[in-house]
């Protein structure tokens, strides 16, 4: 069985390898086996291979890959839920490999007709925007949210669930260029970011209500956003993209009572019943198939060309997700 | 009457002057006279002088000053409460003067027998201190809270309220030598600043629970106390005595559940019932009678003065606070 994996921490696509690891056999009593269809590279993954994710570093080898989406193999005795040819979320994390055994528990069949690409970024992306936007303070119909690196899979989903809310969204790019593709998206506001950000999004919005912002980059861009919430509002701090740590200045945190909190969807996981995972995924999987929720896709690789895909992945400028295929493996 | 203000922003004892204003009369119905005897200089009247204090600028000329302690000169038609010669908090913001008049309300009076000067620093530092120490994840006996600034009067306060609940203080402090005073004082722990400031918290609690951090510097001292929390622990933030924004590494609020939150005494003043807020004050004016709290003064100058005061004030290296007296005005 095919499987990538590092031994050292770098570059992502130089340190990448691909190995062949034991078949994991045939499921025991309560299990699955799964066969892998096709995976993402997320942020998280390429931060992994760098050595630049958690709080800890991680035990090498290691198999990166926190999602993806495959069919159930064989289930053994004592499954009912889940039949051969069914598809159904890898589980991870360490989900870039091409077969899979594990407890049948926290597995679930995914609904059909729907595009295999979009379920294979169903783990991450939708539920922490679903999560960021509805478990600190919900904007209510009418009132605003802001999110910066707004162009990202975390990004759509999160004006799509804004929508679906009634509540509308200040999106903050790097790029002027990406405002009309995020607007024909669904994205009420578009604004570059900048030091007067505060000021060209109180124009935006009027007197409308900024009660929560949504932040992927951290250093001063924390603070750029922390600005422009209301007195009470909440900064939700889920990545890194700057590689800085989030700055919050005292007029923020004292005068206007802005709190910082993180959101690592780990913790979720960790802490949340399977029932009620698998719950927010069936409903998540809906919106995939009806369309309310889609995440761009700019390319699709083989697995032997994984190298080219991190590298890819790595490469700024993009318009869509690249995902990985066991396909032609 | 006397009163300290300052027309424009600058270094403290260049830009306060001392002006004669109105008498502000007798009192009407429901209304109270007070006679100033005393206040303290506060870090938080420094940078108001200096333009750097609130989220918005004031408007100039302004009396400082947030706290001090006075007598009722006269009470109006219709106030039961209160009797002349009563000890009482003076009315805030702009304590820097000699008179004042004032609605009977929010005016209570103050248990006797206690030091004049200790009750002059009652209304902003142990309110800070006990409500910190309280609303947001109050340490429970036996666990531990962590503060930098160690040595203020906020600093004094926390150590002694830790102590009631049966809670342990970590002390933070720049200058070794003051290790000895707080310990004598009552800190069970003091250590001095620095980037291993988090494996020395460990090495000197042991396994004990840290849930709370309090900040009065900003910067990266913000992210060193936060290092030393336990996983979904909050830094609440009060100052920025070092001039920076609070940093906070993305190990800490992603994948570390700790949240950053700002405290302003004014903001509890404006959001809380003022019975409530008097029966807060009269626990602590109790404790100051009985000893439980002080805060160390270091001089007392008379209002004339008040330049001096403010050097003084604004120099390092103090063991206790500058207070201002009307007594020889």
């Amino acid at each position: 069985m095919l499987a990538a994996q590092f031994s050292s921490f770098g570059r992502p696509d130089a340190v990448i390898e691909l190995v062949e690891q034991p078949d994991p056999g045939e499921p025991g009593p309560g299990e699955v086996t799964i066969d892998a269809e096709l995976f993402p590279i997320n942020p998280a993954d390429l931060l992994n291979l760098e050595g630049r994710y958690g709080a800890e570093q991680p035990a090498l080898p290691m198999i990166p890959g926190a999602e993806g989406v495959g069919r159930v193999a064989a289930a053994g005795a004592g499954v009912s839920h889940l039949k051969p040819g069914e598809r159904v979320l890898l589980p991870g994390p360490g989900t870039w490999r091409a077969r899979f055994k594990t407890s049948a528990k926290a597995v679930f069949a995914l609904p059909g007709g729907v595009d295999p690409k979009q379920l294979a970024m169903l783990r991450v992306n939708p539920p922490t925007a679903w999560l960021m936007l509805h478990e600190y303070v919900a904007p209510k119909r009418g009132q605003w949210v802001i999110q910066n690196a707004a162009n990202s899979g975390v990004g759509h989903c999160l004006i799509r669930f804004a929508r679906e809310d009634g509540a509308k969204t200040v999106n903050v790019v790097r790029r002027a260029e990406l405002a009309d593709d995020l607007r024909a998206f669904g994205a009420d506001v578009v604004l570059t970011d900048g030091p007067d950000l505060d000021a060209r999004v109180r124009d935006a919005i009027g007197g409308g209500a900024l009660p929560l912002a949504i932040d992927a980059v951290g250093g001063s861009a924390t603070q750029r956003l922390a600005r422009c919430l209301d007195d009470g509002g909440t900064v939700v701090n889920y990545g890194a993209l700057s590689g800085e740590a989030c700055m919050l200045d005292v007029r923020e945190t004292i005068f206007r009572d802005v709190s910082l909190r993180g959101f690592w969807l780990r913790r979720w996981f960790m802490q949340t019943p399977p029932e009620k995972i698998a719950a927010l995924y069936r409903d998540l999987a809906a919106r995939l198939g009806d369309g309310r929720l889609a995440v761009e896709v700019e390319a699709v690789y083989p697995i032997r060309r994984i190298k080219e895909a991190l590298a890819h992945a790595a490469r700024g400028g993009r318009k869509g997700k690249i995902l990985v295929s066991f396909d032609a493996a």
